[in-house]
């Protein structure tokens, strides 16, 4: 084990030097023409939420009827990665940042190469409390990095490279999300738009690629949940102060998917629907 | 409402101050002649998890189609109560604390009278994440202090008393949880039972009687999930530290069952179940 984290240090160090840590860029993109955004047609309660998601269009029916669905709790059948990936994020004098009502979400630029596949990064969002567990354990607040590629047939490959976060007692914690949040006040209403402070990636790039990360593949935790998404999530969290998070969780509300089943085992949903039918024809339920 | 609250803070110093601060206690009880704890039969995950839990037991119908689960999402449709409860609590120089794997639970004695029923409080057990939200942000710790009282006709009312907490950046907190979880390092393992450190309720019970609390009757939020359960939450939360939170989160793991549906609208298993007929018919899905 450490010699692969120690190989994936060198690795980034080689590789941010040559291309990651010089200049900054400022990205700028609005997402519709009155400088908002467009609010997600799904939510975290009732009937817009994760119960509900398939019911909400046609195209999320990976969300109830998928086997490979993610977020999940991670036991010690899923294995850290043998090798780090290269992760590649230029600094930026700022950054869009979207409240999107389903979550608050930062566009970016920067590559993440990983088991021969040049990924692009294309936004980094939060969810509070995480998706994932490590051994039934939560963390407070989960980052997903969110990477595309193209494969050799031309389809998409998606990629998430998620980072967990734990409370800190001494208020210690991640320059980055302080920076990242600095004006989050601006867009507690779903739809409005802000910008970061100044983002530099060089701390996070290098725990990303010197800390344990567990992979596995699963799916998007959001509609249309489609799955063969891969999941690189921190095995050690990083650290967060009280004040930040509270800060995002009074904007964020609550935005986590319920664990998912084991992957390949059927979709929990569909386990709960043909239970259902015994309670029912036990009962005089309301199902039809 | 200042009126309300101040003259429920009255009853409660007339009350406790006849019957509730003079005097300690020591409460023990073993559940098991090994001197352990019970486990819980159900949990937080895949198959043990909240879809499932009527799947576990033909007791837990109502789990699955009940339309009036707890917890909820509180909206400005739940209103605060008109009279504050007068709470009881004697002090105690410790009480059993066990982890039942399903939470960790605290036997302590007391009362709390409200809307002229006396009920009698058994244990307090605490949830993390919380269970209930307001106005869709959720909390990291959420204590159930459950009473019951003998209705007229013999049958058993339960009033759940429910405290929300909220961590700080200052590192204040509520120290009546520092001191149950004194000793929780040693109930890590499911089954398991300590002691607590020395308890005195008195600045709880002061704030749960001079603070507005919502109400509502829903569920109990494990099961068997039986109805009728009224609920009295707290509308601010109380303060916590992250040390706190932390070892609590770190033996409790995950415990929260998903937000259920509007009361008295359909149970969303009922309507996920209801949804996935259309999603497996378009879809060749597994549902059979």
């Amino acid at each position: 084990m450490f010699f692969k984290e120690f190989s994936g240090f060198l690795l980034l160090t080689g590789y941010a030097s040559a291309s990651c840590l010089h200049g900054t860029s400022h990205l700028l993109r609005r997402a519709t023409p009155d400088g908002g955004v467009e609010v997600s047609k799904f939510g975290y309660t009732e009937l817009e939420g994760p119960l509900h998601w398939a019911g909400l269009s046609t195209d999320n029916s990976a969300c109830a009827i998928g086997t490979r669905q993610s977020p999940i709790n991670m036991d010690s059948s899923i294995h850290t990665v043998a090798e780090a990936p290269q992760i590649c994020i230029p600094s930026v004098e700022s950054a869009e940042f979207e409240n999107l009502g389903s979550t608050v979400e930062v566009i970016v630029n920067g590559t993440a190469t990983f088991d021969g596949t040049n990924y692009s990064l294309k936004q980094f969002h939060f969810h509070t409390p995480s998706e994932h567990r490590i051994d039934e354990e939560y963390f407070p607040l989960e980052m997903h990095m969110v990477h595309e590629a193209t494969a050799p047939d031309n389809s998409s490959r998606i990629a998430v490279v998620s980072a967990l976060f734990q409370l800190t007692a001494d208020g210690s914690t991640t320059d980055l999300i302080t920076n990242v949040t600095k004006n989050l006040a601006e867009i507690a209403t779903p739809g409005t738009v802000t910008e970061t402070g100044p983002l530099d990636f060089t701390s996070l790039s290098a725990q990303l690629t010197t800390t344990p990360l567990l992979q596995y593949t699963g799916s998007l935790t959001t509609p249309p949940c489609a799955e063969g998404v891969m999941f690189l999530v921190t095995q050690k969290p990083l650290p967060l102060n009280v004040a930040t998070f509270n800060a995002i969780k009074s904007v964020v509300k609550f935005n986590s998917r319920f664990t998912q089943n084991e992957l390949g085992e059927p979709n929990l949903l569909v386990v709960a629907a043909n239970k259902l039918k015994n309670v029912t024809a036990s009962s005089n339920g309301t199902a039809s």
